[in-house]
């Protein structure tokens, strides 16, 4: 079960998974100690209580998707437009990947929260708010590089962010209730109608869509 | 608190009410009771479990969905695309509504409960995919109107009609994330975009943007 010294990794790494599994709800503080191996004494050492490690869970989670989806999607090799299918299909991938691990396709980590959360924690609520903030800061750079190109028109570029953000989080809603993380591609294929780019001024490179 | 008769009526009311504005974990079955003034007795008589009455509660609020929504929103009255405006914009002002009365934006009952239970509870998953496929149906129809009209271009209508009620689902989520209804009117703006819909040829028919 490794040392004492990565306890509050292992708790961090428990966390995740089963809240993101189950729910918030659903998992209790002795459930995470056991499964992490780490006694009450030095969960509470680390957090003091299981809503302190869901917000330690969720920046670490945020770091997670940051370092594997956002930055290589959103890489400048390709043009600005067509980083957008190249994320929607590297998140549809990392949800297919779970869902073979765990036989069920699990949501947005985020989303999840967001859902079960928002009307009653403040701190949480907070917390994904700002992590959906850092998701749009990237679709906006995009965007904004998009119509510096002349690939696109200009247009709201705050307000296209968030459609974005709100077609990536309601394809994940919808492949979780499908338990098809399939719905995540089939749906990534509309995010550039969506931006209100036409055919023609999008250059085509899903080489990522049969992942 | 009104005769036993309707005391099935008054469970389904307070458990639509009481787990949209929480979770379903978050409320038991004395409370639903204490709440309802139904005794236990009775509960066990109507439903033989909390989920029992999660699934007819699903139910009854597809047909408020329905006949408060879908119908008024997707009635010929209007050009196809234009069903579409405002129905984002009927959802809309019913969430800022109830945002009214509760102090918080809560959600889709429908996309809650998805994410709360889907990996957890195959029944209450189906249900919830067959009211996304009624809410869809209505999208798909308007559609093929469009296409027929002459006013869209032939288009994979199940696919698009799946891209509506993500962005729909997406809208709620980040609504409910920041606590402020307006994400769901403004984000609604968009959805002639994601149908691929140019300004050309689609009626502006916002009547209801202000509400």
């Amino acid at each position: 079960m490794g040392r004492t010294s990565n306890a509050r990794e292992r708790l961090l790494q428990t966390a995740t998974r089963l809240i993101q599994a189950r729910s918030y709800a659903d998992v209790s503080v002795d459930e995470l100690c056991a499964d992490a191996g780490v006694n009450k004494g030095s969960f509470y050492y680390f957090f003091p209580a299981k809503r302190a490690l869901a917000l330690a869970a969720i920046e670490a989670q945020w770091q997670q998707a940051r370092a594997t989806l956002l930055e290589p999607a959103f890489a400048p090799d390709l043009p600005p437009l067509a980083r957008f299918p190249r994320f929607f299909d590297l998140v549809a991938a990392a949800h297919a990947a779970r869902a073979e691990q765990t036989g069920a396709v699990l949501g947005c980590a985020f989303g999840n929260l967001a859902l079960e959360l928002s009307t009653r924690d403040e701190a949480i609520r907070g917390q994904l708010q700002a992590v959906f903030a850092n998701y749009c800061a990237y679709f906006e750079a995009a965007l904004r590089e998009a119509v510096a190109d002349g690939a696109l028109a200009p247009l709201d570029v705050a307000q296209t962010a968030q459609a974005v953000l709100a077609l990536l989080e309601g394809a994940l809603l919808l492949a979780k209730t499908a338990n098809d993380a399939g719905v995540v591609s089939r749906l990534g294929g509309q995010v550039l109608h969506l931006i209100g780019a036409t055919g023609a001024n999008v250059p085509v490179a899903r080489d990522e869509q049969s992942m």
